[in-house]
């Protein structure tokens, strides 16, 4: 059994606090709905993994560079996350979101469109405090890699026939990019050279990925109360994770699946029922496992050439303690 | 009277075709129906008012510093206002503007939610591409600044009790800090002295009221048909505005409005009609009217201590044809 994911954040507990400070900076003066829509949001039990990721990653440089950068960065990635969620959960349509209201359940559509885009413009606001333009191209073009996978999701919904790249290259977009951003970011605000910009980067878009398959697989088999959503509540959606792709690969039934998924209403809801089922007897889940374990090790591997620092201690752990997620 | 709008862009007609070849980059690699929404939006008449304040406001420093940082700039800036117009016809449920379908109006809201924040993104992106933090600044300072405008608007709906500054505060945010954005950000990456960016961000910020007033005096007195809506379509939509608050201050009914706006449905709608009628026939309009000449002396003013030179003159006529508008 690993060790719960934030036991791996005890070196940069007094960073995260900063962080949590600047998130909340200012609020006083915020309009007081956006900021009471706001502290809700910081205060619903995010992890704060890509501040920490972030934090983590900053330290591989000596002598270590002003931490306030950092924390900028920190808070621009969490603010960023944060903001997509609350237009996601909108688009989705979702009123519960870590067992509470989500904005869009509590607010119209129109003020939670607009809520999510005081959030980007408040991340846009922290990563311009880095006072780094490297930092600030790849924050914006961050965010225009998850609208782009987030777009492609929306239009793509309910088609079998999207290739297998198209979705790998949907959760780089909508996951593993900003865990990247995150410790890429970091690393160059931290003065390392390219070569460990280089490692991080890689370690954060290969853990991003894991995370995403394991994210979809828990979709199939996770504790439906515990998630707090019904199994295979992605497919319910329309949205076909790497499961599904591998459950068709072996099915004698592909051509009746892309039909049945292709008709409307309840017609369709009976035939998710049924394909939910069969994949989670199916063996498309234990290749999936091992497919996660393998880009976990890979983000592992990636911090190989880094010094033998407690901070890589702790990133390599922490790709095991997110494994070992069973919601 | 005056000279159309865009007679004022002649000196900077080939800075602007670069601008528009900008805003087009990159199309064909997009995702196609994200690539296809932009295009039309980009295709949809606008004038490249902000982009051409930008370039004339680049020009008041010698020698002139190279032009790429201030085409990013002026990209950026026509793209966050295509951004913000995609999020408020959502927001608004509006279906025309200029004359054309709203992206609301062809894709569903969650699409439109996506598309909107894919062009934040590549606003920022745009912005990053300046390479200076301080634009970056300013840039992402002005989006928090018009969402909270937004907001603040959304929430006063049908509240007639609002006091006039939270109506300059409004309006400042939703158009004047655009504006002002363009004008100082040109300055800054133009390398001009502090008092130069000091007068282009004065004149910017006034001709910015003067033009927003303008528009709430026509949503009163425009041609419906020009316009493509009926007089008074933001009073409407609970949205006060100038002439509402000069009407309803000589007004000895004032409190019988005030009771009638915060009906429900159909009886407020009568209500609307009413003091439409009564607001277009009182000297509020004259009052606004003497308001908006005033802020445009005020952007004149504000071009004084600069050299005498071409663009100066465009600036200064620029202001007399905004201000001559008829719809």
């Amino acid at each position: 059994m690993g060790r719960e994911i934030v036991d791996n954040f005890d070196l940069i507990r007094s960073d995260l606090s900063l962080v949590e400070q600047k998130l909340r900076e200012g609020a006083g003066e915020m309009y007081k709905p956006l900021a009471e829509g706001m502290l809700t949001l910081l205060n619903s039990g995010g992890k704060r993994l890509r501040p920490a990721l972030a934090m983590l990653a900053s330290r591989f440089h000596t002598p270590r560079a002003p931490i306030e950068p950092v924390v900028s960065l920190a808070a621009a990635v969490e603010t960023l996350h944060t903001a997509t969620l609350v237009h996601d959960d909108l688009v989705d349509g979702a009123v519960v979101r870590r067992g509470r209201k989500t904005l869009n359940a509590i607010w119209s559509g129109a003020t939670t469109v607009l809520a999510g885009d005081y959030l980007f413009a408040r991340a846009a606001h922290f990563a311009a405090e880095t006072q780094s333009t490297r930092v600030v191209t790849i924050f914006s073009n961050t965010l225009m890699t998850i609208c782009d996978g987030e777009l492609r999701q929306l239009f793509g919904a309910y088609d079998l026939n999207q290739d297998l790249d198209s979705y790998y290259r949907r959760i780089f977009s909508k996951t593993a990019s900003l865990f990247t951003a995150s410790t890429e970011a970091a690393a160059v605000l931290s003065g390392a050279d390219e070569d460990t910009v280089f490692a991080l980067r890689e370690y954060g878009k290969n853990l991003g990925m894991s995370f995403q398959i394991q994210d979809d697989m828990l979709d199939f088999m996770g504790d439906e109360d515990r998630m707090g959503k019904p199994t295979g509540s992605d497919l319910r959606q329309g949205i076909i994770t790497l499961p599904v792709y591998y459950y068709l690969q072996e099915s004698p039934r592909q051509d009746e699946w892309i039909e049945a998924l292709s008709r409307e209403n309840s017609d369709r809801d009976d035939a998710v029922d049924q394909l939910v089922a069969e994949i989670r007897q199916s063996p498309a889940i234990e290749r999936c496992r091992a497919e996660t374990d393998g880009l976990a090790q890979r983000a592992q591997e990636a911090l190989d050439p880094l010094p033998d620092i407690e901070e890589k201690r702790r990133l390599h752990n922490l790709v095991s303690s997110l494994l070992d997620r069973q919601y």
